[in-house]
């Protein structure tokens, strides 16, 4: 793909069920008619391929069936496929992970990005919430080069870690995919203060294809947004599954950054945040 | 002061203008209703004792009159200050801080913070601010344990940066004072979003007395703000000078960071956060 300062993006909001063949035929849908509809890039939500209240129900290794079809369908149409998240498997150690990624035009998977952050919360009704009880922690911070821009990696709960956003900035990140699974009850209150927020604070775009209405874990709270670097929702959905289309502007970015420097005023004489070194070495090696 | 879970907080708005004393009269009759009221803390805006188009045109040492009038007031009427900020000299070197001081209620200064992020940015008109034209960075993340819980500084631009405020938050903030000269062009669009976005994050109360209307300087945005650790504004000021007053609930705060643990669930595996070791030595020596 010619690089791109200017395009067109789709985000595919979802109400994934616990069946995984029927979330396949209705995602190749979707993309079909994003790409049809000029979209260079589209976007998924957590969990895009099954929701059980077992998880994971189904988990998949690289080369599985939903990686398969994301693939094949980002090659055959040409387009950019961020593939939300889905349960990943290392056969050899039996660990799964909450795994983003991103195929290119060809097909190809240039990103990867396990969730950091497991959700571990009590909501505000009382229901308690152990992702980590099935799900292993990411340990690296995710930056891809790509002709549409230097894309960052986050997913769901890692919204409340401006850590994480924060250091995919100063990696060179411009936008910022954040698919998610946000419950309704922090949702309403939440999501979108939080995604404005990161936008803000770090100049970016935040990309947040959600998932909707009653899973089988809880209720979605909807409402995928796209932000701009300034902080304006530029897009949102409604209620139900559907696709979001919006406008990217890399020349937009550079100029809202050169006014806001943001990143340059950082203060590294009185703090400093740092990837973890040896996390760096072990996932560039050990992959 | 008897150790206080819940009372009532007092902000207060002002339109600041270029007449010291004007201000502080207009600053002492506000502590005096504000005490009348109730209110076991009151906390003023940014540049609370005068603002000038050439800055500093008045500036401070410790024990300067605006500081001699905060401290005769926190001890006759028995509350705690938080100066918003005013412009600080160091006699010796000649350098200027933007500087919060907290008076206790017996007009003791227990708390002090020199502003960190200098303001340097253009506006959406394109007007320029170069804050550290005149201005000296301060070094230090400033928390103090008082009766009204543990009390952390900031100040204005410093909202834009997610790491001092969790800095803050790590060394125990339950309560962060961010008193502003908000710019309206940016106030308009950010102010709010990032206020609730600190809270959010970090479990804590955000206090935001913020100046009002034309100054010497800008258009400043108002909306003096009290966000809840929920990210809630559960007071918010109107057009003009006033007082707002809000109750804060250190229990309630308990209670939502012991359902969230977003501090907990930091993965410090994964990146460190940290002040600059020879900043904390240097300004714990050196004052």
């Amino acid at each position: 793909m010619v690089p791109c300062r200017q395009y067109k993006i789709a985000i595919v909001q979802l109400q994934t069920s616990c069946q995984l063949k029927d979330n396949l035929v209705k995602i190749e849908k979707f993309i079909r008619v994003a790409a049809q509809e000029g979209a260079k890039l589209i976007a998924f939500p957590e969990v895009m391929n099954i929701i059980d209240s077992h998880t994971p129900s189904y988990s998949e290794s690289d080369g599985g069936e939903t990686f398969r079809l994301l693939s094949r369908l980002a090659k055959t149409l040409g387009v950019y496929i961020h593939g939300g998240s889905w349960s990943e498997t290392i056969p050899a150690s039996k660990k799964h992970y909450n795994t983003s990624y991103l195929f290119d035009d060809k097909g190809i998977v240039v990103g990867k990005y396990r969730k950091i952050h497991t959700f571990d919360i009590t909501d505000p009704s009382g229901q308690i919430y152990r992702e980590s009880d099935t799900v292993t922690s990411g340990q690296e911070v995710v930056v891809v080069e790509t002709p549409l821009g230097k894309l960052g990696f986050a997913i769901c709960y890692d919204l409340r870690f401006p850590e994480l956003h924060r250091l995919l900035a100063l990696k060179g990140a411009e936008i910022i995919f954040n698919p998610s699974d946000f419950n309704l009850m922090t949702g309403k209150d939440h999501w979108e203060v939080l995604l404005r927020a990161r936008a803000i604070e770090n100049g970016v775009y935040m990309i947040a294809a959600d998932q909707y209405g009653q899973n089988a874990k809880m209720l979605a709270y909807g409402n995928s947004l796209v932000v701009n670097p300034w902080g304006t929702v530029i897009a949102r959905a409604g209620d139900g599954e559907q696709i979001l289309y919006a406008d990217i502007d890399l020349d937009g970015l550079a100029e809202i950054r050169n006014r806001m420097q943001t990143l340059e005023n950082r203060q590294s004489e009185v703090y400093r945040l740092s990837e973890n070194a040896q996390n760096v070495a072990r996932n560039t090696d050990g992959k």
